[in-house]
């Protein structure tokens, strides 16, 4: 015989679900005749409360937690997008925290998810430098981690990222290729994995193409809107680069816009490349170069690996560190 | 004397705050000697885990969801930015949602939160027409829901969104002052309230202009980008408009691709304004002219309603319906 669910039971009772589950605890409002009659004829059916009950703490059974560092940031929309479908596909909710690159704001999620509110974890890192002690928690408690993008290198868990060595490396030379000889490199934070390895494939191809690396082309720009686009602006009247290759899109923007403001000419005075999942880079004015990440896929793949520890699927084996390519893809800005 | 905390008691012996807390909930792996340990330190210290058991729990007295349609759109991102803000300063975490403009899903949602998660809601109505008796569940709850941007006329909560009317009637009346007589007016969905709200203005404005209003020039586009792209096309080829005001911004820039694919000159052939919070609107080819909300102070107007509902301050004669006054800013798309 079918087991009888919560939903035949409030049908053969002509009364809403939410009703059915109000009879079940303890501290809710329910006339008592209406609690009586549904257990009556629960006990009849044969339903049985208990699986309801954990039904109902399934809240915790059937969550991931997506801790990112920004939000509004185009790569980090496709990577959820990405999660979200394979999170669906398998059931479970997904819950978005936000840290604002702010590893405290990231500790202090941790924590909290900790008290049994996830099942598991998917995360891109918001600051390196610092301990990560916090995510020991994640461990004791049995909740997966998995890195997407950024990750801690003192931490041991999966990790899917881009080849942004590669295509760092790529992007710099397609600089270098054009002619540059001075090309900037935009950081965020060097001390952010993702900074330090985009920066050694910037170093590399300078390297090999003969040209010193200067440390003053290396530009840590910050997080703050205003603060960024004041560094560019000095850097920028200060440097003269002839090439910028940033690391990512919101640096590449307010640089842009510099060179509207001060009629520098883009790329014949300037050529500009960035890292970006902007949907319509080539709607730009200029069409902005990019080193495009796959970045549902990532988001994608990472989910998919969490799915795979959570059911113990994931053999000891399997790669620690997958890499996924990008595509670089020339536009005028570089090109002309 | 100062009340004792878990960190006090887990310095005094010289263990972690988790191996305190696991000594304090049942179903933990943790030795029964460590168990003994603490429990009787605790005795000792005077702390009180109840105290902290309420504070595991405290993750429901915590936390507001925020229930969106979509996401890596630009005005939920400023949106939920000024909710994080009023959410931070108050002490609130934020659990985000997506429903991929999804009824169903926002159904979902609503009913999983119902089960204790949070303590109030904030939300974008994602699809109108249809019945939204799961929102009873809230009241029932006694969990507070304030609309943002898009809201059900049939459900009784505080709405916080744009001047809609007047600034689409302003939209319009632009394309009109500058020349065109047959403005299209692009929409998601007709259903939805916003859509509706903004399709007025755009009638409004055309029949005090003394110029017709013909129904294929209001143009539904759907959701699916393939699908918008196709509909677009074909509706343009057709029907050709001399004007184009988009109710979101992601009607308005595949518009702008097919002008560039099919070397339609914006503004002279085809003038494009629409609905946009894009930051750089200014930096695309043409330079975009827009009617910007207040995205951010939406938020915050909002997370600030939620609060005093939360806290008892609101008073009943507290209007139900804000509108925050949007701004129309002209760039090239329309004034060349």
């Amino acid at each position: 015989m079918k087991q009888i669910n919560i939903k035949d039971l409030a049908k053969s009772l002509g009364i809403s679900k939410s009703t059915v589950s109000r009879a079940f605890r303890d501290n809710s409002d329910i006339k008592p005749e209406t609690k009586v009659r549904i257990l009556a004829a629960a006990e009849e059916l044969g339903y049985r409360p208990n699986l309801y009950a954990s039904n109902l703490r399934g809240a915790k059974g059937k969550t991931i937690a997506i801790i990112i560092p920004e939000f509004g940031n185009n790569f980090f929309s496709q990577a959820i997008k990405g999660i979200e479908e394979q999170a669906r596909a398998k059931g479970y909710y997904t819950l978005i925290f936000v840290t604002d690159d702010d590893v405290e704001k990231e500790s202090t999620f941790i924590k909290e998810l900790c008290n049994g509110r996830v099942e598991g974890v998917l995360m891109s890192a918001s600051g390196e430098g610092k301990k990560h002690n916090y995510l020991r928690l994640l461990k004791e408690r049995n909740i997966p981690l998995v890195f997407f993008d950024r990750y801690y290198e003192d931490v041991e868990a999966p990790v899917v990222t881009g080849n942004d060595y590669e295509s760092s490396y790529a992007a710099t030379k397609h600089l270098l290729d054009l002619g540059c000889k001075r090309p900037a490199y935009l950081v965020v934070d060097k001390n952010i994995s993702i900074g330090k390895i985009r920066m050694q494939g910037y170093c590399d191809a300078l390297k090999d193409a003969g040209i010193d690396m200067l440390q003053e082309l290396i530009i840590e720009c910050g997080n703050d809107k205003g603060q960024i686009y004041r560094v560019l602006k000095k850097s920028f009247a200060k440097l003269r680069p002839d090439g910028i290759f940033a690391s990512v899109e919101r640096l590449a923007m307010p640089m842009i816009r510099i060179c509207h403001e001060e009629q520098v000419a883009i790329p014949e005075q300037l050529k500009i490349i960035c890292f970006s999942c902007l949907e319509f880079a080539d709607m730009l004015n200029p069409a902005l170069s990019t080193v495009q990440q796959p970045a549902m896929e990532m988001g994608r793949t990472a989910a998919q690996i969490l799915f795979e520890l959570l059911q113990g699927n994931r053999k000891d084996d399997e790669p620690q560190i997958i890499l996924l390519p990008s595509k670089l893809i020339p536009q005028k800005s570089t090109i002309g």
